[in-house]
């Protein structure tokens, strides 16, 4: 498949087959990260540049590995030590990283659309690692491939429900988009101080009764909460939460029977999830790691070797 | 040989053939170290995590070594920057950890017996790189690989001293456990307050004269003193005590003549050991520092390798 | 060409011909740069340790870019988590290094004479990456090489300009040594608490106003402030510097017309340059990032090589 896109930077780039290509290039890789030997010679001489200006450990580890399972060489940039401190814009630290020419540049940016602007300056590959509260278009493709490896193609019909913290997640509003662009119907469940003001115009239902909002699901995306939102006020004390919005088995009595739970993680064991729900069959929490490192690997290969077409 | 064990988790999983073998293998990686090209193919595809929850520079910087001279691809981790940071629990970052697929996972932690319970919930291997004051495997093995390197495997009948603060090192009970194992004798010398209460109970003689202490030593093992003992009152002020017990050549009169003196580093000069002790030619400690190299490459090899045959 | 040298501690140790020498390899490993391949195996089984004990992002990184392509293993070492913040000496932290048989190590340190110590005292190759105010070789290297792709060789008879914080700016000192070597006059211009007091002895000529110090120049090199320089009290208000020392069009007028702009960078835009000027045609900047890694390249090349022939 020729790849079009020059960068990732949210799921409204992507058409149907291209995210079911991804699925599918992911297969491929997830059968190679299970091999005695992870390591394939695809993207020798390729330099991936990862540039996490907000902290992050699982998704940076991720590409890493996705990046060298694939023979690619990765460079580690931090905020704190990196010129950003020395008052340097966004912009010149880009432009000065593309002057060392990388093939890509993994971004994750507390800025929504920082993303969006270096893809406009740079020449390279720019893969979003999360911008703000705007985007994490890898997060919601490994939560895909992770739900595809279950069910197949067969996400048409689909109901998933989004549980918790959406006002304030990138991962809420890059899941909602793939989802439903694959055809499955979404449904949101939060407290009202969770919820964004802009819920209306999206292509969701809203339903603030966690038992009913499991009725009939196919899949439940936990979304982290960040414990800070207490602080901020929009949260009353954790156990209130937990008591309301955590996921129990209680709450899955009138889910479908093979309903699959989801977690982008790290885990508030007993805050969102219920530890037995987090560890139970049906859990694809550690699944999505394994999905994470697979779908970066599809996402590498297809940015960085379109890339060398043209070159 | 076939080897049996999964993990590295102290010094008292290894018979003495078994330590032996490490040994052989490490003269034959040490040979690698000093060539001009010093790499080999052995690990390629192989992924190692240097997961170092507690600060170090020159361990973690050796294992790194190790590692990428045998072409395995490694990662690292620091606790500032990780998950647990964001309250997660040890057992879920590192199963997170396991299902990016890494061959081994090289932990470092401030909790005695990290390893262990690490190494009964993974499955891949688990080399305890130093767990609070329970065990340090590597460093034992390298400080017997230094000896090895002069004595060849007559350790049998040896008089090794362990100088210092015997009850906060980790170090101290992984060399007492290989040292009386590959048969030699063992005495320790420190002030009281730096006396496990268990130490009876060790195959250990005690001698809190350091004169005495040293006679008829065929290898003195200083012990790094962690100068913030001084400030939780385990210590009179730091010149009483190198009076006491600082290692200078006055005490080794009656030691034997080609006494061998080990320090695993970093050195606290004119603490711990006098400057030209440190710097004699029966000091092994710069040894020691290759020895890590080359004795850590012998472990990756063995535990990786043997989980190859597994697969 | 045989490289005599074993260490790069400053521009003084290269004759003419050597510079230009690894301006020509410069030029050889920047089109590799600009390959979709960017990898050539000439440094496999190369150990390079990235020592910066000062905060460093685009040095570093160009480093270990220019390592990585060369096919050498890199390690990083910081500062913080080192062993040096447990109290052990450079000296120590030095030898324990060498211990583990790198084949150079690249020091950015903040006391002058760090790195000419190091060279003393090991065996490998020491690459100076800046020491405190005295040198920074490699800068100034690629600086010279940024010019060299405009001039070619003809560095003799041109007019260079240093302009901004001559006093604590140990790339003026280096470039200065190296654009006199090749044959350029260089001529400085900053506010008088920004020159050093041994300016009078350096083969430069000083001119305060920034109108007169442009004219007739062939390059200006404008250097970063360090904006701490102000509390320390050696800068009036930045505005006011900015108005008197920060480089206009205006003041370009009776610069030769092809006069070439180059900063280290980062810039701090609107104080040392014009954003105009730093985006402009004849600016350098973005340029001597990418000559950095080539520049780097050519050097790790003759160094480590040179040690291989020995051997």
């Amino acid at each position: 498949m020729h790849w079009p896109h020059k960068d990732l930077l949210s799921i409204q780039q992507l058409s149907v087959p291209q995210i079911e290509h991804i699925f599918d290039l992911a297969a491929k890789f997830a059968e190679i990260n299970n091999r005695p030997v992870k390591k394939v010679p695809t993207l020798k001489g390729k330099s991936v540049v990862l540039f996490f200006a907000e902290p992050s450990t699982r998704t940076k580890l991720s590409f890493d590995m996705a990046g060298k399972r694939l023979s690619a060489d990765t460079f580690s940039l931090a905020q704190s030590g990196s010129s950003l401190q020395k008052g340097e814009s966004l912009s010149d630290t880009a432009l000065t990283l593309q002057a060392m020419h990388p093939d890509a540049i993994v971004l994750r940016h507390v800025a929504s659309g920082a993303s969006d602007y270096l893809a406009r300056h740079l020449q390279c590959a720019i893969i979003n690692a999360g911008d703000g509260w705007h985007a994490h278009p890898t997060q919601a493709l490994l939560d895909g491939f992770s739900l595809f490896q279950v069910w197949g193609e067969a996400f048409a019909g689909k109901n998933i429900l989004l549980l918790g913290d959406i006002a304030h997640s990138r991962v809420a509003r890059s899941d909602i988009e793939m989802l439903t662009k694959l055809g499955a119907k979404v449904r949101v469940c939060a407290p009202r101080t969770l919820l964004p003001p802009a819920l209306l115009s999206w292509p969701v239902e809203l339903e603030q009764n966690l038992h009913k909002a499991c009725q009939d699901m196919d899949a439940v995306i936990c979304l982290r909460l960040q414990l800070e939102r207490q602080q901020a006020g929009l949260l009353p004390d954790l156990r209130e939460y937990a008591a309301h919005f955590g996921l129990r088995p209680c709450h899955l009595q009138h889910a479908r029977s093979d309903v699959q739970l989801l977690h982008p993680g790290p885990v508030n064991r007993g805050i969102e999830i219920a530890p037995e729900l987090a560890d139970a069959d049906n859990s694809r929490i550690l699944d999505q790691v394994s999905s994470g490192v697979a779908t970066r690997m599809a996402l590498l290969y297809l940015y960085l070797t379109s890339s060398r077409e043209e070159a």
